[in-house]
């Protein structure tokens, strides 16, 4: 059997080698647009920020690796073309030639593309969108040649902040420029006011609730304009302002696509087209609470994707779980976690949702280091299912793993009651009798009790 | 309707503070047989340690936010005996007259004492068994009044390690001895070896599997003899030999008793005596994996027995969810956690375990301060189903609340597979696209596939 897998980052080698592990007498086949297979795209700011100097510690798995393990690795090679009727892809290679491959089974795992916003003078030079590697050669080059002394970051969603983080780190004076009033549109502005606060605590201007219109380039300087009349002068722009799905290569060839354009695929990732397979940031997603296929381009979700479909590519009959949009982010000395449905989003899909909004300690209180955790915890008032929960507080206080728990519990349909049932661990140096997650559950409980 | 609660710490004012909060109207009595309600004893080794100079902090509640949530205070009072049939309980005050008190519902919650091992010598001055508020003064006061420099910790279990932790922080040098070759016998020797090279990096003497047999004084200081000879000498003793359940209050009274002499109570917590429950140290405790009822006493389940027992002692009809043994203790720069059941223990009842052993990193491990963890995960062969789990590594390293996303996952009955299938989050600085639970899920699988 040949197994052909289009897209080299985090879907299709996952995809890849799963194929592989479980069948290792399967012909693999993985062509990948550039010459960077299996690199950690979200390790990029680390890398211009300087903590990860060389870059080639991103790869997940090395080439070496990678064929070690039977993956045969087309470099530098763009799918042109799918004829899903003969079963074959037309690849371009790097001289320009183009060739078809056969398969048996075919994994789309083609990913996203930056989206551009309507903003004036994006291609100048000095402004740069970063999603590829070469995109970050582009900006690391950029900042060894040309010493910039300033950066505007547009975009206040997840790379807008670790870039804010980076580049500050790196030396540079930075403004973060974004739409929203408070930065991470992902969060409760609550807790993206609290964001905000570190940014400037660390020394960046963020301007919130402005639409950036125009970049022009003047007296050496780019200068970037917005509504209201905002203006400001940097040395580079960097612009994070989303991504969309890249689905052509499968669309044009006549799969269905569904929410933002992407790939409809059912759980077990196959597409509507026969023996394709699709996964990543260019299929829906299903998501676990929602009940239903949503556009959530994730690391981690594209992983699962692509471990399922190269399990089922190769006779496998696995289901994609699903998806709680969980996702947490450094800023600064802070993290900031999330997972399932914050209340307006639950309320849009019919959940009677409430939320409580506790204030605690990540520790036992007495213990040296003990520092303040704010919690958000989202439950459905008709049924006491647990829906989401949002933390916030010192990237050393284990956010990311307690949003986990929440995680897990969502998971398994837990009501907000039995969150404070779990068997949690606990030691006074790292956590409370009861955790600060199940002091949260405690009190959306008592909440709803008073709400009685 | 009047309840009186029969112990100060955990269990009891859980089960106390619980009652008040669903009926503001309830009369609580609560009996305290120390000056100390609602101390976290768990936080002793903390005080001795200097870390937490003042042990008033040491306390989860004052007196005054007890009596302000509408709890009587009894301190220093004793419960000398029970009449069930009268629905009363004889208190001694302390000025040893004794009164009855007379009860609607009755929470026992006596806690335990610790086990006195068959040493010679347990009673010389300077030997100490820490359990007590009590007993941390005694010690607090040898350590600042007689200056010791050297101490002999007996018992290598959780207490053990702390203590041996505290006082190297205090600047004493520390033998630390226990009966198993390895320390903490509640993981698998493969990680007390390594908890042993910890230990032994900060200064700590370290023998195992030896038995004490006597303690003496000579010449001014403590020698402690053991099995097969060995003889150690220091200016201070401290013995914890683990605990056995404070039953005999109810007991006496004609309450059952199960599994090491321990209360037996039903998932509501009504022990066998009717309108009187227990909760905490001195009752048998539902195991949710196991499905039947053990001896672990530990300090989170306490908290949440007690408030089961509050809420049913009132007329609720909450059920105690079980434990599963989760625990994490923090010994110099390392933590280790477990929650359910090890290979052995699993085997012992009955499932066909298997345990996979894993390194794997933290987080990227390109990002700086990337650091190994060693995780254990133990799966049913049979079934697929998550049994247990042990994690060892660096204590920032967020690995109490790793162990309690299994923790979660287990007490969902989630399959190892299912494991993996957690939407759990990740950014480079704090984890992989793969957390390791998700990982060691996966090599587990992988690993029984090789066998099949």
């Amino acid at each position: 059997m040949h197994l052909v897998v289009v897209g080299g980052s985090d879907a299709g080698v996952s995809a890849a080698l799963r194929a592989r592990e479980l069948r290792p007498g399967v012909e693999v086949t993985v062509v990948v647009a550039d010459a960077f297979p299996n690199f950690s795209i979200c390790g990029l700011p680390y890398f211009l920020s300087g903590e990860v100097p060389d870059w080639h510690r991103l790869a997940h798995r090395t080439r070496t690796e990678l064929e070690g393990a039977g993956l045969e690795l087309l470099l530098d090679h763009t799918a042109m073309v799918l004829h899903p009727a003969d079963h074959c892809a037309v690849v371009r290679r790097p001289d320009g030639s183009e060739h078809a491959l056969v398969y048996d089974r075919l994994v789309v795992a083609t990913g996203a593309a930056p989206v551009r916003p309507p903003i004036a003078g994006l291609d100048l030079p000095g402004v740069h969108v970063l999603h590829t590697m070469a995109d970050s050669f582009r900006v690391a080059a950029h900042l060894a040649d040309r010493q910039p002394r300033s950066v505007i970051v547009v975009g206040s969603g997840y790379i807008g902040l670790e870039m804010a983080d980076a580049l500050t780190r790196r030396g540079l004076r930075v403004t973060l420029i974004g739409r929203a009033p408070a930065v991470l549109p992902t969060v409760d502005p609550v807790l993206g006011e609290l964001l905000v606060g570190e940014l400037r605590r660390c020394g960046v201007e963020v301007l919130g609730g402005v639409a950036v219109e125009a970049i022009a380039h003047r007296a050496g300087q780019l200068v970037v304009t917005g509504h209201g009349g905002v203006e400001r002068r940097a040395d580079l722009v960097l612009v994070g302002a989303g991504v969309r799905p890249n689905a052509e290569l499968a669309a044009t060839a006549g799969a269905a696509t569904g929410t933002a354009g992407a790939l409809r695929v059912d759980r077990s990732m196959a597409t509507t087209l026969p023996d394709v397979y699709a996964a990543g940031d260019c299929v829906e997603t299903w998501h676990r609470l929602l009940g239903r296929l949503v556009y959530l381009p994730l690391g981690t979700t594209a992983h699962k994707q692509g471990r399922v479909a190269g399990e089922n590519a190769v006779g496998g009959r696995r289901l994609f779980a699903g998806s709680l949009g969980t996702q947490v982010v450094k800023v600064f000395d802070l993290a900031v976690a999330r997972t399932g449905l914050r209340e307006a989003e639950a309320r849009a899909d019919g959940f009677d949702a409430s939320t409580r909004d506790l204030e605690t300690w990540d520790r036992t209180p007495y213990y040296p280091g003990a520092a303040a955790l704010r919690l958000r915890l989202t439950g459905d008032r008709a049924s006491g299912r647990l829906l989401g929960a949002q933390i916030l507080g010192p990237r050393q206080a284990e956010i990311a793993k307690r949003i986990d728990v929440v995680a897990s519990a969502i998971s398994c349909g837990l009501g907000v009651g039995e969150l404070s049932d779990l068997d949690l661990s606990y030691t006074p140096p790292v956590s409370s009798p009861w955790d600060p997650v199940q002091q949260a559950a405690q009190a959306w409980e008592s909440m709803e009790r008073s709400a009685a």
